[in-house]
């Protein structure tokens, strides 16, 4: 079996918390299942900029680049507020991310059925709720020159930044959505606003390129993304993948994430092309954030990184066995009634801790 | 009484046929009440495109600027779908909000008690809920430069847009949210992305001086505008104002009335700097759209028009008890079970047309 190297970063907040649950399941893998992961760790975000005066090291941008896959907990936090743009600690997240080039991001928002109960909305319009979003990661106004404050000429200042999509930029995140359409329901719905943004026009005209050339079977709809917002809130079961830009895909994510009511359940993964191996270049993370009013505490629930794993085991080292072996353990665990503070209901629960939560895990797999 | 010009634009769509309504509760106003209004009707969107060849046509622009305020249905629809972006009928739009500089755009996002059956949330999330949403309107990516379409250097394009904002332009619609809060519960969220976008710190920064300078008085938070869609799914009756960019405000406005599940009943205002009489300039529109699927039949809700006649009277004419006894009429109607057919859920109602939901309402004003 060929290596597999995995580079942990668990960065801040409840991040360290909820990674030390993922590396007892690594550890359950290569003991039961005979995957043995060549596993290094290092610093990201506030604990980096620590270290290092700086949200992310050169030494640690390189061994992102040379490893099968990053896990990464969460950065940020109140500690960093104050600190200049160019060393916050989101900006090492935005390294990785522009670095190793991961242009497709997928954001799975997804009701879990014990859970139904915890969405702000009415059980019928979440319940089995399943969409995956893909949100473009590299490109668009996050990254795009020029950009910053400067005076202008009424003694003022003025924020300048730029949207900038190009041709392939779209296309290669198209032909993603459609690839993950065809193992889903076969249906992509694209979101911009063609209708106030050139950018726009260009994205949707390249989506539809992609469509017809390549990808005809897939069903194709277009959709303006302050629509798609009402539609997410209104009936999110009609959608199956959304492609978006990076900043809608922010945006839309979040909110798909939170109609689901699990948000300490949700991974993704960011994608980027194939590696000399065959596999893409890779990061993958919880939804949730850094979470800083519960860090230390061991409330935080770590299902959403346990699950990034499983997203790792999938989508880089080809093991959608273990990865649905992952997933139906914490199925279980959560139809069992073990619950994290974020998951307590009405309904009652068993209460457990941070790790309580990865002994029931271990325990189920 | 100085005169009362009001310039009308009942657009594309469902448009007209819910302005017919809206005349009748003008006709009403001054039959029974002496509020005489010297009204001009005009075309706007694919109605002036296809008379004119433009979805403004220059007169119908200088009119605009001339009156008190203007009322405005929808613009657009499959018919004007393959338009060249420069005539598409939501420039006529875009045109009149940047050439009368209305920097203001509000946004009520209210649930009405007859109604919170309607929401795809759940019943104790919305009911009472009542958020104003403060929408910059006149600049950032809508409106900066450069933008358009290029060839790009690998044989592809690239599509360019530019957020732009200024201490000014950021400062005034600030302080519009600020007044707007004082007669509110005289609390003011503000919602950017300051960790990704300079523009964002800016936003930030601004608002914060405003305050500081200003408004001490009002209580301010900040919060980054993906949480913000998060937080409006999660628990929407934490917010009171909220104050946005253009482009964040036109999604997360569009998510709020969706949260409220009256689409149909939510008008909005545009309102400019004063005009030498005192009022500021002001548009007047409600949130839904030109409805295509069904228009001409009879079908529309002329609540929001009507609604956004009220925002009218109360915001440009000072007659705040008139806009309030409209209101009463609506919610009175509302409650009689009166119901067009985007209103009619599983507890019946009286079904009625446009034109006998405009007769119940003017029935009970
Ligand atoms: C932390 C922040 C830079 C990041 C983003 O805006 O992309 C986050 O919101 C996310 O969605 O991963
Ligand atoms: C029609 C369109 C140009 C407009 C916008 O994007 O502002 C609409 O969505 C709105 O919110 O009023």
């Amino acid at each position: 079996m060929s290596n597999l190297s995995l580079l942990i970063l668990p960065g801040d907040g409840i991040g360290p918390e909820v990674m030390t649950q993922v590396e007892r399941v690594i550890d359950w893998l290569g003991d039961q299942r005979g995957l043995k992961f060549d596993v290094s760790r290092d610093l990201v975000g506030g604990a980096a900029y620590d270290e290092h005066g700086v949200p992310l090291a050169d030494e640690t941008m390189a061994k992102a680049q040379e490893v099968d896959a990053v896990l990464l907990g969460a950065v940020g936090g109140p500690a960093y507020d104050n600190l200049d743009f160019s060393v916050k600690p989101e900006r090492g997240l935005l390294r990785l991310r522009k670095e190793m080039d991961l242009f497709s991001n997928l954001r799975p928002a997804q009701c879990f059925d014990a859970l139904s109960d915890f969405s702000s909305l009415k059980k019928e319009v979440i319940s089995g709720l399943d969409i995956m979003i893909v949100r473009e990661l590299t490109s668009g106004v996050y990254f795009g020159e020029p950009r910053g404050i400067q005076d202008d000429n009424e003694g003022g200042r003025v924020g300048v930044n730029t949207q900038r999509y190009t041709t392939n930029e779209i296309r290669r995140v198209a032909r993603s959505a459609f690839e993950l359409a065809r193992r889903r329901s076969n249906k992509v719905c694209s979101m911009e606003k063609a209708n106030v943004m050139e950018s726009g026009i260009l994205w949707r005209e390249e989506v539809s390129w992609v469509h017809e050339n390549e990808y005809p079977d897939v069903e194709l709809s277009h959709m303006y993304a302050d629509n798609g917002a009402m539609q997410l809130v209104r009936a999110p079961k009609q959608f199956d993948v959304i492609v978006t830009d990076n900043l809608f895909g922010d945006i839309l994510s979040d909110c798909a994430a939170m109609l689901t009511g699990s948000l300490g359940m949700l991974p993704s993964a960011s994608l980027g092309a194939p590696m000399e191996n065959g596999r893409p270049k890779a990061l993958y993370e919880p939804v949730h954030g850094s979470a800083p009013d519960i860090t230390g505490q061991g409330k935080a629930n770590p299902i959403a990184c346990i699950l990034s794993l499983a997203m790792a085991l999938r989508y880089s080292f080809d093991q959608g066995e273990e990865a649905a072996r992952i997933e139906k353990a914490v199925e279980k665990v959560l139809a069992d009634g073990v619950r994290t503070g974020d998951l307590m209901g009405p309904d009652g629960g068993t209460p457990v801790s941070t790790s309580g939560m990865g002994d029931a895990i271990l325990d189920a797999l």
